[in-house]
């Protein structure tokens, strides 16, 4: 099942998109085909013309395969379910990630998985072309990383400062300024807590990230050759590759069939 | 009595439901199972399907057991009412208490034992599970004990602070920047002292709670077993079992009939 | 007289909510005791239910007469008018003070015994029941106290900070702007400084209040003896008791005939 | 001419008020008696009865004295008009100067005598009373010495901080914005500096008003006496005592006739 | 030319006001002295009666000569085009300058004159008339000068923080948020810094105009004296006088016809 | 190409206005010069007319070909296009520079290059001139080159904070209040560690600017001297010119045929 996060009024939608797809293809039944292609378009969004070759192409494509090793090789993390160089909406290349089954009960461990395999493509950029050629390309990532480790700091009590809700229920208030004072009720104390206890958490992944790109330099090499040359590798295509170089951790490893994902 | 809390209102809003449900189950008459059955469902909201076997489900039962039993090892905390894994609105397991009757004098060992209380899931998930498996599941927790511990600083003059109102008339006041200066007038000394006056309120507590869970093992194990079970137990149940393991402090206990009570 | 701070409409209500009460009461005038009945209930509220005996209602009568003796042995005090367990209002107990004959020039030794007086509740829950005993209930006398403090640093400058007004015209103007830049117009130093002369005064009077309480036990328990058994005790039996066991300060001692007061 | 700061409307006001005045005495013209009572209550407010004999009286006959013998002794303030215990408006007893005639160059001296005048009256009561007796009626002298000392340092740049505007253009914009952000824009370290140089400042009035009063302790005595007995005395009476007793500094001594003044 | 900073609309204006006064004076044609004489009240208001003779207007006449002459010795000033004591709108005295052609191209260096200049007239006080006699009437200068400053180390780069833009886009843009946040997201230490460079600029220019004034006391009585006799003396009278004492930087000299000026 | 930042309207706009231009003309069909024309008017606005010889126009000269040689030797800037002394808006003078294919893919060297490039107009003031002659004429460049540093730290995690982004999604929201609290949530440490690699980006790259000018003093007066004489040269007649005194980075180079630009 590729769509856990889908209200009724999506899976709706989905159908919708999906007998549009299969009439256009000239179709008389909606197959698994046009169901997945329209969930990567309501998630993503267009799909676009993939890049001429050169090294921005190249840059991408160390990107994404940086984002689908860190990920892969952290225990907790979603598995791959495909890697592409065709471009969605802002995107210029894609990793989907099959979706855990109960997404409202996640662990410390899951959380700082996407930590690792979010900072994965900011990683292969500095360790592959080198850290003056690192670019404005993972500003989105950096963003859902800093986001993750915060709310692991101040709303989940995950942190070294301990068991604590951080941002009070005046944050969430009606009120403009119930919620303008929960901040202001914190000392500066408390907020360069925050601050290094978030950036603590980046940091470490990080270097995980970064030791993931350092020790799989052939498998990232052979993967992006695999990738610039076919445009999409499927999950199992790229565990397939992955594990000739490297063992997959036992729970990060996917049974023969698995559908859903979602982009990262 | 289960509705301390209860307006004239609420209490007829509480007959209806109770009605539509003995007529739902073909009774002629309302009993005391509808009338709690519809206490439920008006202050935690409507019954779920119990989750399926698995960690996810053992991690929730662990989690309820180490509210009740930190709750009902911490002198002044209300007794247990039930635990149970039927779902309820947004929880994926709840245990109720039997609230005391004056909800409006409450002593700062009271309240100083709903935080310990309050704690007892997240604690039971990091001494059974492990600190990288403790889960978002605990974030309501967090949030209600962080504004408990708050209000004993702030506004009851309960910690080292001393008998001080640190949050002035003025917060309250219907004055938008009446309320805006209430806290700007405070200085940044302040609140800093603040702050570590609710961290150490939050810490010693989680230091009990730990404790609790780590010298009762065996008795929390057993419970478990039992209410993974069950799905169900009551307040006598499982002081029952508790006894067997580990003396319940004198005023703690309960004696035979105590009907009402909140989740927590 | 008991209406010095009453303007002409609140004695045109007063007279008429006693002219009501005479008749219900079957009278064909107005006597001084609907006068009394009409002031107390306009200015606490309608008169509740006396509590159950027990621990609660024990601690609330401790409290109350804690406000009492801190008051009477605190030079500048108003004297006591009458102590009472009959609820008023939110309030499960009330002490009646005798208010002074101008209330626009009071000095700083007067506004320091109010402080005092307003802890005299919490001291004698901490005295006589131990301080993991002590209650929400004292929540409205903390912030009465702290705002008398901070009036008398910020507003009348008799603290140590020196004849100086700390909080600027602009506070008061109806310029939200000018409003919240006279806070911000502070600097964090001053800011403290305020907080710690505030902090000074509150620890000082509630020093002074805790031996009040520590050196007349015997008086105090005698006091709420009588006062458990007859519900209300006025202002004339609350001193002849207490003048057995200890001297009032003669400033505090009140002439025969002194009718009107304020709940405190 | 005691209407400096009149405009042509309060000029016209002001003939009305005293023609009526007039017709109310029986008069068939307005003199200059009708002119200058109009004056004193366009500016003070209604005139009260005066107060009964006791400390209270006491207290404020020596705190009006306080204001106008300080004033008196430091050279550059303005002359003392009368001193009186009939209160007007708020006030429970006044002290009226000769404005000087010109009141926009105002020079530093000027402005500090000013404030040690101002600080007269709290002094008294310290001197007189003793410290604890201090009273909540120096309020309103308080917040205006503030003022003026706050205007010395940031908008004249009349202190060690130099010939700075400390409060920049954008505090009198019409833009909320600008406004909110002329505070933001200073720096902690300034509104500090800003804090010391103006409680310098009144630190240095508040030490030259005490010695004032110290060293004069027999005229005092003897102009309360005389003003208890008279309620009112004009400032040659004023002044005539006082030279029984000290010096008064050549540039404000007051040439026979000079009619107008404002309460300070 | 004296109207380099004039708008269409503003000269039109201009001329509407010079033929009005030709009517007025009863000439036929707009002669180059009516132009001046609106230029004159358009910028500064209307012309008011000079003072009557004494210290005011004395300390008033050494004011604005100290604007002239810290103007004319500091290298970059415009020229002084006229010395006035007529008073126009609120200034009881004014001095105009010439203004220079490219009013977009400044340089340090020019904008460092200017805050010199500016300052000149409190220096004259101060020195002239000793520290306690400086009055009020600076406030409008200082102002100014504070905002010339501030735009050196904010918008300029000039100062030693360096070739920076402290004052972001965001504090120009319509979205009041952002201009709120544009100061927000400075910290203290940088706010610190700016605060430093301003006072430094201040300083080093209120250093050399006291030095101005103290070392060209002849030239300023003598200038002083005359200007006393004749209300208004023009630019080249000035430098006539001043030139017999000490020698003008050769770029502040003017040659003979030079027309046009704003007041300073 | 020189329209990679145009939408769809804006072509049709451009097309139009070179219509416009060509009929202007006289001619029937529009040429590239009317496409380039039309370009440069969209961009940088009307065209002036040029200053007349002096040390303003000689200024500005130098400004802008500092623009053009500290962007041409630093590794990673776009290509000069032309440098013109004819102004156009608000500008004196302008540096065109050919814009990159791909403006979403920026890498840090390339960011830093601007920086160099936009500071380079400031450094040649600064060295030709003196330092009291630097002008306000960089304050647009100033503004500019501080947004761009402040996004490599706070958006792209380009700076020795690491790969964090400092500025959380809810600075975009469309919540006021969650934006002001984006800012508030950060702590005043993180703010000054902001300020300060902010401020290292800056003066690393000033120092750059300023040795591109001191080591090139030959090459920048000949530059200068042509440009004065014929008011626009193009990109390859500067490149022509500045190859005779230094080497150009090969990256920087370009290739024979390459027509759009951007002004800077």
């Amino acid at each position: 099942m590729r769509t856990p996060g889908f209200s009724g009024a999506d899976l709706a939608n989905l159908l919708n998109e999906a007998a549009i797809l299969a009439g256009r293809r000239g179709k008389t039944a909606i197959s698994s085909k046009e169901i997945d292609d329209s969930i990567d378009r309501i998630v993503a969004g267009m799909e676009g013309t993939v890049m001429t070759d050169g090294k921005s192409k190249s840059l991408v494509a160390y990107h994404e395969v940086g984002h689908a090793i860190c990920g892969t090789l952290t225990p907790g993390h979603d598995p791959v379910q495909k890697v592409t160089l065709v471009p969605r909406g802002q995107a210029r290349g894609l990793t989907w990630f099959i979706p855990m089954d109960d997404p409202t009960l996640i662990s410390k461990q899951q959380l700082f998985a996407r930590i690792v395999g979010g900072l994965g493509g900011r990683a292969a950029e500095e360790v592959i072309f080198g850290e003056p050629e690192v670019t404005t390309g993972a500003a989105g990532d950096l963003q859902q990383i800093t986001g993750l480790a915060k709310q692991m700091v101040v709303t989940f009590g995950m942190s070294e400062i301990g068991p604590w809700s951080l941002m009070e229920g005046g944050a969430q208030s009606g009120d403009v300024i119930m919620r303008m004072m929960a901040r202001n009720s914190m000392s500066e104390k408390l907020a360069e807590d925050i601050d290094s206890a978030v950036k603590r958490l980046s940091d470490e992944a990080y270097e995980i990230a970064l030791s993931h790109i350092r020790n799989n330099r052939d498998a990232i090499d052979k993967i992006v050759e695999v990738l610039l040359e076919k445009e999409t590798i499927n999950g199992d295509e790229f565990r397939a590759i992955l594990s000739e170089f490297v063992e997959i951790p036992v729970e990060n490893r996917v049974p023969p069939a698995a559908p859903a994902a979602l982009p990262a």
